[in-house]
């Protein structure tokens, strides 16, 4: 079974070229000026860019959260994702203190399994670094490729681990090839924040920014980097906000230290003002940590630009206005945190991104793919356009003007993130493995389709 | 006439993987896993890199200074250069004030044609911004494809422009989409401090550095990156040295102006210490800037790692020990300044960047050839290894030890900068556009094979 | 002749008390809590601050400037002094290149012998370092005690000295105990934004502001700090206005560099937006440095806070309005620079420094006279209130509230920089060595009072 | 009962002027010239410097500790602080968890009362912040004087606080008029490197330091500083050891915030290479925060110098290297933390600031008394050499060489930190509020005659 892909324009983080791409089984086998192949079903490219399929580094699907559970699930969750030029999630795994990991990464392999119709991995969360733990990490490392594990510096005795956890699960990642991600908040500060702005009767969703400022998050970014930092290890921080934590990463990186920085589309192109929203709408725009004020998103495009930030994810995480965010009418800290954004990430970073000047192409498939690869052991599987890699690509037509919204996306939740957004660039079709995910803007896969990725041990790149 | 070159693990700025090239006249067809092709050459490059050949962004060839002329020209230069892995260097073309710019450049064409072995192109030096020179440089742009330009901070009373000299060449830039590049150290200080250490009596080699102190390339650091910043233009600064100086360039990229940086080799191998050497051999290692303390070879590492600084040119600028570094002796200010570089450079970084770890290869690839060719108009003709490219490659065995001597160089100058260094890796076959150049470690190549690039316009990338 | 300040609220630089001060000639002789004298003449001041008289570290009075000269005089602009609350002026004494230094001191001696109502002193230009200059410059120093030695970096062909000459006159200065004080502006650049903006017909005063953007006020100063640490010498900038060039003068400091601040009330209260009155009434707020965006006010009165910055100086050079301010009607350009200051500075700094909060009453003290007197060679016999020190001081009402304007103002020029600005704070009573100047806010001083005041070399403090 | 000091040198934080200083009962209330007083007691100052009585802002007099308590309490302690020209003293009350805070309160008040030689007051500790410690806390405050609250950010299940108890202490603070006091290192990574260490067998002194890296103290000091920015309140971080926590520091009072810093003589002299004295004498030097390299030396001197860091404290803390520091042979976290630093805090701080020109006369009192008075409520009654003042002065001998030793100190301990160390310059004579209590070098006090100190709420200087 051979496709071959002519006439498109070719896009990598480095290059930029017409070609045409024979695809065999599930992987790219040649790439031409002018291919011929008797037998492979030709698709029409032309006028078209051809990028490698999106990875999303950081989704929530099918996660359970303040007693509800995301709307969005490993089927609708990945047919959105597709739709939106992303071939490859990597989701978080939640643990629970007291039980074993593999409890927690069984679990999640049952939510995924039959149901996703793109390839997916997942991150592990730590949450303690008691000796059971650390006995059994080395072996869920091995035997799952999970070489990436999570550590919240905030939702105070909830995920909330300390800062000895934190420099432990650096040591040991260090020693078996894992990268840690951090959730940077301080979460001691923010609860009482919290506490205070709900006794002084403020409820509304907007004080669920003003309970998170970004000095906190700075705060937390710069500790967690020299941690890792003290510790020799590797770290990547999730959702960067502002202007305070990108200072932090920049300072570290510049001395040579293995620290990376993701920051998510919401925060490119949304604010603080949003929050405010009448109506309690403000609370469709409940993330942590939360939209900021709008002279951040400057320093975030100019971060990606300059290779301070290396990744673009989306934080998928979505529930309901209707019944679900509505849990935090007349308390803000009730709303569950997060938003749909798995659908809209690649085709906003384009079009606020490459077509406003801020990214150059190569620089957007850097950070919507590339870099994700690189640093979480996906490369050159995934990530790249190249002769052996899995054929996850994106046929984009880079003139299609759209306008985001919840009466045409295809996730299951009920609103949009980006709700009457005018965007530039739309994925036509998009392959993984090989295969027609979506053809001609319609959804023609499965669901189980996708697969479970083991992957590579870090290797700084 | 096709080649196809087998089996080799092609490396580029993104990319990494085994695959066959094909080799239609000049340039590259069609990449692929197995590619066949009954009328082709086969190449057999089996255990080797395939790498794109290196672009080597600063030389100078055949270039006066101070009553001499480079031992190397254009043959002799380009000849070490592709035994080294560079496939195209951009030389520049010095202007003299009250002299039309293009008859510079004519001198340049003369100096090169029947030459070069390897494909060239010319920088512009601008010494004055007047009327004159402000109408005819954006003919030149146009015509002769010279998109980027010279302007020297130092060297007073010689090509130092003041400035107001460098602010009006960065608003022409801009508005004729070229990159002005800055040879940036205080000309003013070091001018008194020569002359105070002559007339104290402190004549030797040492001097050069101590007259030269990286405070001073620190600051005209940070004075052209902000002209460029208040200019909105873009600014290219050669042969950086110094932690004072990456700051400053680090500082300018972070706030999102476009501000690069190149380094040297020798800045990143050699120290202040090779300016002692007795019997004046220190003379040998007289560079300007000069070579510096030790601890700043880290942060130059780090700098390319981090993408703070963006590429490797070799400032290749070779005068005999004997006869010309010579007319030095009894007054360090006499040492025609530079050295042989252009052959070293690609080893050198490869053997102590990627060997040691400072480096992953596609950082290598970026910063000794993509990086350049995207500054300079030249991408993705040259640069890369992709479907349409210039075939422009070298075959690279990684694991090849040999040491670095003027008794195996390719240079026609008298010594070797790098004498006694062992390195680890080395070009076996060089080809420029399809053609041999270097074969089997054997020159195969012709005087007059390289053709003139006229390069594209700025784009910020 | 006795006299015996009693009840007052004695504030200096470090100390705040109630006490009684006896004045026996022309110094303070006892300070006590319930003084007698049987042969003083008591003054009552009760209710009223005692402060050391200001320094006003930085005036031009009777200066020439573009074909014109200032409008005040030695004679009129000490008495606005006085009038103030200061009670010592250190005035610029111009030199021309080609003429001895020791002309130019003698024409300084001449506009102000007999006319000067304070004590006054002179720093020195320096124009050019030839061996001329260099050798008469220790003379000068010793025999007139000019102890503080100015550099412009800007005025291009005016008053601008290129960096070897600054950076001379740095090391001559350390040699001989002298504090180099420099405008920091990058002369040549603007030199080019104004052809620039007068050639597109932008003639109006906003213009001043435009072509002279703080982005060159902070190189100059970083390249002038840069340049004093290299020499290990001392360096004194002049009229600091922007954060651009605080963030330089902190970074210097904080490495131990002997590099000192100063700004300007019209930095800390008005804003670039005064320059686009109209009817030309901008002219009035020409100044070099220009007036900046209002955020660099917080930065400036942070940075006398922390001390960073050390003084305040007014810069006093006042034109008329009419006839003087109209010679840049259609070019800004010919608009004579600087503004009436020398009057409000004490009570400005008092009312938008203390009274808001901003500096402590010491911090005031220490800004307004006690770090000028250190740094410029005057202390202790001037900047402070102590036994054996001269009894300048200062009878302050701090509850008094006025209005600043022409209309009461004590300057010849006919208008005021702060016209109609409100201000809580009032000089009382003035004595100069002992001698009532101002008495019950009236003038009762005489021309000529004043002394000239030999300076010590510097010494950091 | 009046005394006069006459012809000494008088220093202050501001000036230096020969004068006569009388003091009628325990207050200053005259200085003149020539004072004249029929019936005062003469003391004879000629060739001596009068300095105000050092303020030592941070002792452990009579602490528990480990299950043991420091060797000098507040009679030997008082007695020695006096012989170093010390005159007050604030100790830290330390609480229990559980326990009201008049508990520690009155506890501090047995350990003190009619011990004392010299005046003294307490800081009070945080460890909690319920609603019964932040009800109890206004009352201490108010009724005891107590305006300085300290909280630990190490010393995990000892003293540690977490950061909500410290941000929540900040609010407290600033409604109340108090000063935050932070121990600022990361406690959570200490704890799990001080038990990896002691698991790895490496269980000498030095591992103290090992186990204490720079990067968490830089790390935790930079936390509290932003928190206190968001917190809109006042904090003083205690002995500061390294540049991390300097440039911590320096950072927010560069943006405006109210963050203090105090450093201690063992860190301006002292360096870790102290903590591998053979036979266990590392012991002797083992600080919480430990001795640093000594590059930080320079850092510290400059903070002082530039006004980075306000105040030097002691930290005494004394244990007998016999029977006490011995405690943690085999076992380096069972080393009693501190050391006996009261006496020589004023003489090594001018012996090697002052006279190595570091810092200048006024300087050093700033740093040794005067700042402590004013950020903690004691000004103008302390701190200070004016009409009004406490009597509280040190007749200091500029020239007077010693070398420090065990064998001449006064404390109770049996060892000296800085033994064998030559200093220059030596307290003559001492007075509190008027009266002798080291003469000519000898005690000549009592215990009991110190006074605790109310102090003034906080308020900015
Ligand atoms: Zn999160
Ligand atoms: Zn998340
Ligand atoms: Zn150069
Ligand atoms: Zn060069
Ligand atoms: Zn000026
Ligand atoms: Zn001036
Ligand atoms: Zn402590
Ligand atoms: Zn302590």
């Amino acid at each position: 079974m051979k496709k071959l892909i002519k006439g498109g324009t070719i896009v990598t983080a480095a290059d930029i070229y017409k070609g045409d791409i024979l695809i065999e089984d599930e992987r790219i086998t040649a790439i031409g000026a002018q291919l011929q192949s008797s037998d492979a079903e030709v698709i029409d490219a032309e006028g078209l860019y051809v990028f490698p399929g999106g990875i999303d580094p950081h989704t929530h699907l099918d996660m359970p959260f303040g007693g509800t559970t995301t709307k969005d699930d490993f089927e609708t969750g990945t047919i959105a994702a597709a739709f939106g030029g992303t071939t490859t999630v990597i989701d978080f795994c939640l643990t629970s203190k007291g039980a074993p990991l593999s409890d927690a990464v069984q679990t999640w392999h049952a939510k995924s399994k039959d149901r996703a119709v793109i390839d997916y991995s997942f991150h592990l969360m730590i949450s303690e670094t008691n000796d059971e733990v650390l006995a059994e990490l080395p072996e869920i490392i091995e035997k799952e490729g999970i070489t990436s594990l999570k550590v919240f510096m905030a939702y105070k005795n909830v995920f909330q681990a300390d800062d000895g956890t934190l420099y432990r699960t650096l040591l040991s990642a260090k020693k078996h090839g894992a990268l840690v991600m951090v959730h940077a908040e301080n979460g001691d500060v923010i609860d009482y924040l919290i506490t205070e702005a709900l006794a002084e009767g403020n409820t509304d969703p907007i004080y669920h920014a003003r309970t998170r400022p970004p000095e906190l998050e700075g705060e937390a970014t710069g500790r967690a980097a020299k941690l890792a930092a003290l510790a020799d290890s590797q770290l990547y921080v999730v959702h960067v906000t502002c202007e305070q934590a990108v200072r932090q990463i920049a300072e570290a990186r510049s001395k040579g230290f293995r620290v990376y920085g993701e920051t998510c589309p919401q925060y490119l192109v949304l604010d603080e003002s949003y929050l405010e929203k009448p109506d309690f709408e403000g609370a469709k725009y409940v993330w942590s940590p939360p939209l900021r004020k709008p002279e951040n998103q400057d320093v975030l495009w100019n971060a990606l630009k300059s290779g301070e930030l290396q990744t673009v994810g989306s934080d998928q995480c979505s529930f309901d206005f209707k019944g679900q965010k509505e849990l935090g009418r007349g308390d803000f800290s009730k709303i569950p945190n997060g938003g749909p954004t798995i659908e809209d990430r690649f085709t906003i970073l384009y079009s606020e991104g490459v077509r406003k000047g801020r990214l150059s192409l190569n620089q957007f498939v850097d950070v919507i793919a590339t870099q994700s690869a690189k640093l979480f052991g996906l490369f050159p599987r995934k990530g790249t356009i190249a002769v052996g890699s899995d054929a996850d690509l994106v046929l984009f037509d880079p003139n299609a003007e759209r306008t985001i919204s919840v009466a045409n996306h295809h996730l299951a939740v009920d609103y949009s993130a980006f709700e009457g957004m005018k965007v530039t660039g739309e994925p036509v079709s998009v392959l993984s493995r090989g295969q027609f995910v979506i053809r001609d803007k319609q959804f023609v896969g499965k669901a189980g389709s996708g697969q479970y990725l083991r992957r590579n041990r870090f290797a700084a790149s």
